[in-house]
């Protein structure tokens, strides 16, 4: 579908949401895999978190904060949230008829399928996205025979925002998570792990430390920035090289509360310094 | 003030509003001191946590909370959160100029004075409550020479609307939190901890296994129940026993999302049962 409509979107930006800063992981690999592209990234704070609340009140808020990033004009939506991605889809697509957009539980799936050789796979996420019972859903698509065990870790969440990822406190809470959870496969665990929330990844040193070695953890930001890419190229959307200037694209911040904290605390999902100037508050 | 207009009002429930399910204990202590008022208790579970998020929007929300228990008919309001009575009164006071309001920190600072006998007051609240210094401000205006220290705990809140009140990794977690606030006083400790958030009455019998011997909790549920009593006497306010049936008043409970949540999850901080279909959904 190399339409004329099609590439005359495509030098516009990637739009990406999340309940807050937890998609700072996505956008992360999404910079890496797709460098000349620009992006505006929202995180709904004042809403947050998503994973606690209702099917039907996530995907209101869903297609508000689309609306933010559609007006100021996008090409692609990612939604970077699992909670979001397991109830908002078919939502947005109905809204939006034009809009490609791509969650992460889909890419999540694709991923841990491909990593479980016996096909017995674990997946944490939070108490929404367990409830909606997506993952399960979407791996059974690609591996009817898997043998999957999920659980709800809701305070990774409360966890990764305080900036408690690591010490012996929160080893004893992934433990005290974890362990029931392992106890759930036979002897040797499950093959891999789903990170099925992208608070998550912040808190991947200390949850291998209390699994069983050789079970491997499985973040759906990577496979969630290819399947972009993919997406991205199959329409002909990727950004034209006269617009690209030096090669690096920009990044936009969007927040619906504290633009202060979104930053103090974003840093630790992004990876790299993020200055309050960068964020703009954006009101719902 | 006496008045027939005050009169015309007693026979009408006591509003009672908070973010979420932590209020329910300040719903308990008030219904404990006056069980013959009737209650309306509104969560605004779908915008939860208050505790994270500007004093701007949540002094909006506490507005739009407030409009619907005043639509229904209340004589006197309580914010029963913390964080919200730091931010909002002014707010509420201002649009609401006939409504008695009787928030959660002016009751909790006289509380704590009372049991400072050397003015060492440690207090422990949300990210919100902190960066407001409520507490400080309300502790100094009745002892202008207490030395005080305050930390936020937020996770606290996470923690108990997971049910995780008990066991070691949250001994573990309280114990990271309250350690280098302890230290922050001469041997032995302050004088007194003070509860500054609806949710930490849940983890007090943690909190108290990591603080040194003699240092007392303080939790402004039961003295907020007492300022209002003190508040209805005094208006002429509370209900006429005409009214009062059997001698037990009613409570109806709203939630802005999730009423099976609020009704599990809020078992935890009411002490008592909670059926999900005592909780009606609101949508704000």
């Amino acid at each position: 579908m190399h339409s004329d409509s099609a590439t005359s979107t495509a030098h516009l930006p990637i739009g990406v949401f999340d309940s807050g800063v937890g998609g700072l992981t996505v956008l992360r690999a999404l910079k890496k895999a797709l460098p000349h592209e620009d992006f505006l990234y929202l995180g709904d704070t004042a809403r947050l978190p998503y994973g606690t609340k209702s099917g039907a009140t996530v995907a209101r808020y869903a297609l508000q904060t689309t609306r933010v990033l559609v007006d100021q004009g996008i090409k692609l939506l990612v939604i970077a949230c699992n909670t979001a991605s397991s109830v908002a889809l078919p939502g947005l697509a109905e809204a939006y008829p034009g809009l490609p957009v791509v969650g992460v539980i889909e890419p999540g799936a694709r991923a841990c399928c491909a990593r479980a050789p016996h096909g017995r796979i674990a997946v944490i996420a939070t108490n929404g996205t367990v409830r909606g019972a997506a993952y399960q859903t979407a791996i059974l698509r690609h591996r009817p025979e898997a043998t999957i065990a999920t659980r709800s870790t809701q305070l990774f969440v409360a966890l990764a925002e305080e900036g408690w990822t690591h010490g012996p406190e929160v080893e004893a809470v992934a433990e005290r998570y974890l362990a029931p959870l392992m106890a759930e496969f036979p002897e040797g665990g499950p093959d891999c792990l789903v990170l099925g929330c992208t608070h998550f990844p912040a808190m991947a040193e200390t949850i291998r430390k209390v699994l069983p070695e050789g079970v491997c953890l499985v973040d759906s930001a990577e496979t969630t920035a290819e399947s972009v890419a993919e997406e991205l190229a199959e329409r002909g959307l990727l950004k034209p090289r006269a617009n690209s200037g030096d090669g690096s694209g920009s990044v936009r911040f969007f927040a619906t509360d504290d633009p202060e904290r979104f930053a103090r605390v974003g840093e630790i999902f992004l990876g790299t310094p993020l200055a309050v100037g960068d964020v703009t508050l954006v009101d719902l």
